[in-house]
Parts: structure tokens; sequence; C-alpha cells
């Protein structure tokens, strides 16, 4: 698969940090292969909105060769990179795009990319404490199709207790337990508070979706733990105020077909608030649990043949290369990387500097220049807790409120790829805003089948 | 599942009939019952454009209870009507919301409703001329998974393309055929036509999407058969324009993993054009083969036990009423409604009028007053053929072009349900039509599983 003599530059991943590099290598003397087993660039920070009904998958998500499509020194490929040969400088491509749709003897056969240097940014899933079986009960958010999954068993679990006879499972039915509270667990409480007492109040008669319960269960004695503590304290004031009831310190131990049980991890922090106070301790009947915790790096990276770290993320060079294969870079949640005694958070803003930065190294490596090292800047932190409440904290800048979420509003819409999803996304806020409407509220797709109730692969 | 004393109407089915009939007994003494095995009304006029990446499912689509929300004496219920049993005046409610997610000891037992009236609204599927195991190779455009799945083989097709090194498979790829000559095939084909010469032209390396074969396979004599001659020639004109094949009096044979196979039927009628008028007479190869073809009506009306016809549709009294059941009435795509001296057609209109109707006579019904003949007013016809073009004949009034197809837009706009996706809707078609760009182009959605290769319920 390779037709001119440029140096070939293969990226695997379409995310943050692989459409950086991309970008960054436009109208150099390379020829780019960008290879995503999507065809979309997601805009990730905003998926938690299409899970819980306000947007629409095309609003956050373009085609990655659309977006890519001036630049002519790129090809994009749909496809599942399974394997790398570092020996061979070679990638292995899983099966074709319409395979599944094909008789086994006319299957795509085995295709295989090679490369003269190679961009890893395949990211990260979540990890499940070491119980995959836990995926198919608590599903959790990295893709567009989780975000489908997920707003469609929200949605059914009100619809099923509108037909519920039974009291004490009606009551199940209307519970939603989220695990993890990072800016991900804390977005998605606040979304589904409101979608139960703002967005369904006038919709059922047998139920009244104002008396779910949402439950945001974090392990560690603090929520958005990478905030400061008055933010922290600002964004559980948010939660607790809108009726989400926050449990902190209490680690998950089991998730099973009739709800999730826990144990306390720090019991001297743990607070509990809104409407219903009465959380039992140790166990939460409920039909939804959302899950937004632990983190597992693409599993790609064992291939690579180097010693990964405890999740699974390459110790990268300060220059972002593998150790001991300068031909390839990794960048973004698959990429651990130290700096002043700690690794990076596995933030969009991270990939996306780390992606660029990758792309300016094989730029100078191509010139035989000597590669410079990596440092991230860190320009903040945020995140929204509900309508017109968020905490963010740039450049050491704290706000909380709605201060907050103009703050928020303003530099996600500049930020989503595509000036036409940035009107979409900008109407169906001010629309929502004004009318506390979720206008997205479809329950589409086929049911899970076996293979869903399966962990995701390894 | 009663609470109250007044008469309870039960209406199966949320589309254009069951809606309207629920409006138009609002304000009454009664109590209803509206069950919908999807929790969203469809405005089916616009799915080919969520099929063909136009428009977003939101963007057509609104949950039912929300529209119903301030209509206090209307309950929906999301549930798939499996039965109707006339003898005791009941119906039977299929598997829970949440049943997919449950262990099989926790799934709802089976539920029963009774009603004093009945609304039966559930329309009807495509059919596959006596072949259901075609339907797997060749989706038909009923509902948002149908549209959803399409919208995934297009762009898939085009994907799979671009990594393909078989210049004979590539082409193949490349070829999509559309069976039917109705509405929603010509509207599919131009669409089509239009992403392969418009949308994709920059997005794409390894192939040239301009390439590609649009074919449209008709068994009769003309495309869009409900129209005047002039307005046929115009559609045709319009889609040969845009390189559309269209092959009239030409029935399939076969549809398999390979392409289709067809034959003629009405050799002295049959026209070729487009970019590549070499049709091989007999086979088309083809990865993407699209059913806009043949009618079924819902199998619910079988356990009404009164004859149905050759579609399975039940032959409803002038008054809409089932023979011999004075209390169950029919409405939209299941009913036979003859006027004229021919059966009405499956279309929107025919439904709004009926479901109307049918309100109105259970009203009179519960008062003792006679009830009334229902007649439809036939107010126009219209189709589009692509971009700026569409042929429109309405009150006698006929037109073709842009005109056509500014009335079609203005027509849809308004007719749309939801002040906020009008707004929506014509700001995404504003946008495509100055940009020729397809915003919502996302391959979502699980592979088929094996469940998927098989005919959808008989």
């Amino acid at each position: 698969m390779r037709s001119d003599s440029r140096p070939h530059v293969v990226i695997i991943g379409g995310g943050f940090g692989g459409l950086d590099a991309a970008r960054s290598l436009a109208d150099q003397p390379l020829s780019v292969t960008l290879v995503d087993r999507h065809n979309y660039h997601l805009f990730q920070p905003l998926l938690y909105q299409v899970a819980t009904a306000s947007l629409s998958p095309g609003d956050i998500a373009s085609p990655i060769r659309w977006i890519l499509r001036r630049q002519s020194n790129v090809k994009v490929l749909l496809a599942d990179a399974q394997s790398v040969d570092p020996q061979a400088r070679r990638i292995t491509l899983g099966p074709g795009p319409v395979d599944d749709y094909e008789a086994p003897e006319h299957r795509t056969p085995s295709q295989t990319v090679d490369y003269d240097y190679l961009v890893v940014a395949t990211g990260a899933a979540h990890a499940y404490f070491g119980h995959p079986e836990w995926a198919g009960r608590a599903p959790g958010l990295k893709t567009l199709d989780d975000a489908l999954e997920i707003r469609r068993r929200v949605l059914l679990a009100f619809e099923a207790a509108e037909r519920e006879p039974d009291a004490i499972e009606q009551r199940r039915l209307l519970t939603f337990v989220i695990v993890g509270g990072g800016p991900t667990g804390v977005e998605l409480a606040g979304a589904l508070a409101e979608i139960a007492r703002r967005t369904l109040r006038q919709d059922f008669r047998a139920i009244k979706p104002e008396s779910a319960r949402v439950v945001l269960i974090e392990g560690g004695p603090h929520l958005l733990a990478a905030f400061p503590e008055s933010l922290r304290a600002a964004a559980r004031a948010s939660l607790i105020a809108i009726g989400v009831e926050v449990l902190t310190g209490s680690v998950v131990t089991a998730v099973d077909d009739r709800g999730v049980s826990w144990q306390s991890s720090v019991p001297s922090d743990r607070v509990t608030g809104g409407a219903a106070p009465s959380v039992t301790p140790g166990r939460i009947d409920a039909q939804t649990v959302l899950w937004a915790a632990g983190v597992a790096a693409s599993p790609l990276a064992r291939s690579l043949g180097v010693p990964l770290d405890r999740v699974g993320r390459v110790a990268a060079e300060p220059t972002l290369q593998v150790p001991g294969r300068p031909e390839i870079f990794v960048v973004g949640d698959i990429c651990a990387f130290e700096q002043d005694g700690a690794v990076l958070p596995g933030v969009a803003q991270v990939a996306k500097q780390q992606g660029a930065h990758a792309a300016r190294n094989i730029i100078a490596a191509t010139r035989g220049q000597p590669l410079r090292r990596f440092r991230y800047r860190d320009y903040g932190n945020m995140a929204t807790v509900g309508r017109g409440a968020a905490v963010a904290d740039i450049g050491g800048v704290r706000a909380s409120g709605v201060t907050a979420w103009f703050i928020w509003l303003f530099i996600h819409i500049f930020w989503l790829i595509g000036f036409r999803n940035r009107v979409a996304v900008l109407s169906e806020w001010a629309w929502a805003y004004v009318t506390f409407q979720r206008r997205v509220r479809l329950i589409t797709g086929p049911p899970p089948g076996p293979s869903d109730r399966q962990p995701p692969h390894p």
C-alpha cells in the first residue's frame, strides 16, 4: 500500500493526538497515512451531552477524511490497527470495512502497511478494577456508540418504570448510579439529575421522574481530584443542590443485575446529599449503572515490545519516542509522560500538544536535525455541573457557577471541529437553556446481543 | 392497567395516524392510552435524508410522550403490542423496555391492556416479493434504525473501496442498487448520486467517488407511478442528469452476497441513462442494495380475526370500523380503504386524516351519535430528486425543478413536528445547499449480528 518514495508516516488513531499530528505534517515532503477504526473524529469533552440527549452524534463528530480533505499528503484508512511489528516497521490491519456483511469466502485478506515513522495515538478505555465482567452491566463513555447505548439505557429505565406495577421495582428502575467522580462522572450525574427533575417532568403519568435517585460514587476522598479544593467543594455543592447523592470514599465491590455493592475506603470524608439522604451503606438497587472510573491504555501498546506501566501505557522518552525505537512516537492517553514528578493526565490538551510535537520531531528527523523534548503547557481545567453551573481553573484563575459555565461554553464552542458544528451546538444549547428540553431523547439501536454482555477486547 | 371509569381508548401506533387520533381526543371525557414500540414519532417523509447523512435522527423524530405531554388524558406506553383479543377487548404487550438487559428470572411478566375502543395504526413494512431472505442483503427504509443501517452500509462501501486493491472488486463496492421506483427509491437514488458526485469528491485518495454507479430498478413501466406523466418524465430526466442509471420494466429475481439479478417485465419502455450507459442486462454486481419496493401490512392485523387483503390490510367499513367489530378502527397503512374505485395509497396524509376521523367517530359513539363515513381529500403529491430538484402535483397544479423543490421544502418544514426541529432542519438544509456537504456522515452502530441476517418479523 505504498505508491511514492517520500518518507511514509503512519498515524494510528484519529483522536486529538493523531489528528493534530496529521495536521502538523501538512505541506511537508512526507506521505502520511492515518488509520482509525471509526470514520469520525470525536469531540470527546462533549460526549456526555450525547449520552444525556442534549446533542446529536453529528454535533460532536466529523468525518476524519472530511477534516483532512484538503491536506493532499494524507490518506485516511478506516481500519482497526491490530498490531505493530517494530522489526519489520509494519502494521497489520483488521477486517475490511464491509466484512461484517460478507460471506466468509469474500472477506478481505489481511492487509499490512509499512512505515518509516509511526505515531501511536490509540488512546485508552475504561478499566473495571480487574472485573471485566462488569462492563456489560455498567457501560463506560468513550465512543459515540457508548454514548448512544447510555442514552438508550437511561431512557428505557424511565419507560420501564412507567409500565411497572410494583413500587419497589419502580424505585430500582428509577435509580441511576454513576461510578467515578472525575469530570465525566460529575457531568453525567449533573445531566441525569436535570433530566429527571426538569426535562421529563410533564411526560409521564404513572411515575414522577423527579423522584429518580442519581447517586455518584467515588472511591477517593474527593470529586474532581485534579481541581483545587475550593472548586471541588463548589462542584459538590452544585451537584447536591440539583439532587445528586454524592458518595465519596466509597469503592464499588460488585456490579450485578440488580445494582451495585460498595464499601467505605475513606469513611471520614463521606458526604451524602440531595433530596433522598437515606443512602443504604453497602448496597444500592439500581437498573442503570454507568462507569466513569479507571483507565486502561489501548492494547496496541503491547505489540511495541517495550515495558508498560500499570495501566498499559508506554513510558516515553522526553522526545515522545518509544525507548529503543526512535522511529515510533506515542502521544495522548497511551503515552505515560512524566513531567515535574507526575505523569501527565489523560486529557485532550495533552494529546493535542503531544501530537503536534511528535510531528515536529518527525520533520526534524527527516531533515537530520536534533529532536526536541516535549513540555506540556497547562492552560487549565474545567467541568460542568448541569445547567449554568461549572468549575474552571484557568491559568490560576478560579471560577465557579454561571461565570465558569460561560467560560466553559465559550471555550468548547470555539474548540469544536468545524464551523458548522459550532453553530448547531450553540443553537441547541441556547434552546435547551431556555426550555429545559433535551431534543434528542430517542431510543435507537438494536437491543444488546449476547456479545454485548461480554467485556470489550481486553 | 385501568384507573378511572371514563371510556378507555387504546391506540396502537404513534405514527401519523395514531398521533392524530390521540390529538383529536384531547379535552374529551375519555382515557386514552397510546402504545408504540418506539419512544418517538418519526417524520417518515424525511427519513431518506437520515439514511443519506443530511439530517440527524433527532431532526426528524420527537419523543411521543413529549409531543403529548400537555394532553392530560393520554398515557403513553413504550411497548410492542403483540396481539388483540377482540372477544375480551384486550391487547397483549410484549417484553418490558429493559428486558434486554435483564436476567430471564427478572423479565417483565406478560402485561395486558383492556379497551373500550381500539384504534389500530400499526402501519406497514416492506415486502420482498415472497423472498424474506433478501431482507438481510437489501435493507428497507421504514424506521430510524433502518436509516442508520443504510447510512452505515453506504459509507462503509466507500471506505472498503478505498482499501481495496482489486479494480473489479472496487467497482462492485462502488455500485449501489436501489430497488423500487416510488418516491422513496427516487429520493434515495438522487441523494446517493449527489453524495458520490459532490459530497465526497475531495475525501478519498485511492478512489474517485464520482465514478460510483447508482442504479434504480423499477418493475413497472414508470418511476413515480402515482404522478402524472409529465412529472414522471421530469423526475427521470433529473435523475439521469445527476448520473443515476434508471432501469424501468425490470424485476429483481435474486439478491445475493455479490449483487442483484433481474429480468425484463416491460421491455419496450426500458430506459438507460447516466454516465455509464452499459447496464448489463440480467446482472449487476453491487455491494449495497437498498429496498424501496413492495408493502406488507403490520402482522397485528391477523389477530383481529377478519379477512385481510393480498398485502395483509383490513378492508375497513366506510366509517373506518373493522367489519363486525364496531369498537375497533383501523387507520393508515394497515387500512385498505376503497374510494372512487381504488384503494387509497399508503401516504402520511391518508393516515393523518383517517386518524382524526376515527377519533371523531369514537367521540360520536360515546355520545350515542351516528358515525360518519370517511372521505379522503387529496391535497397533492411530491417527491424530491436531489439538490434543488423536485416534482409536485398539488391540487392539479404541476411543477418540477427548483420551483417544486421550494414548494416541497416549504411544506415539509411547516409540517415537521415541533418548532425546534423546523429551525434545525432548515439550517441544515441551507448549509447543505450552499456547501454540498452532508454533515452527519458517521458510521455508528454495532455490526450486524447473526440475527440481522434473518428476515424481520413475518
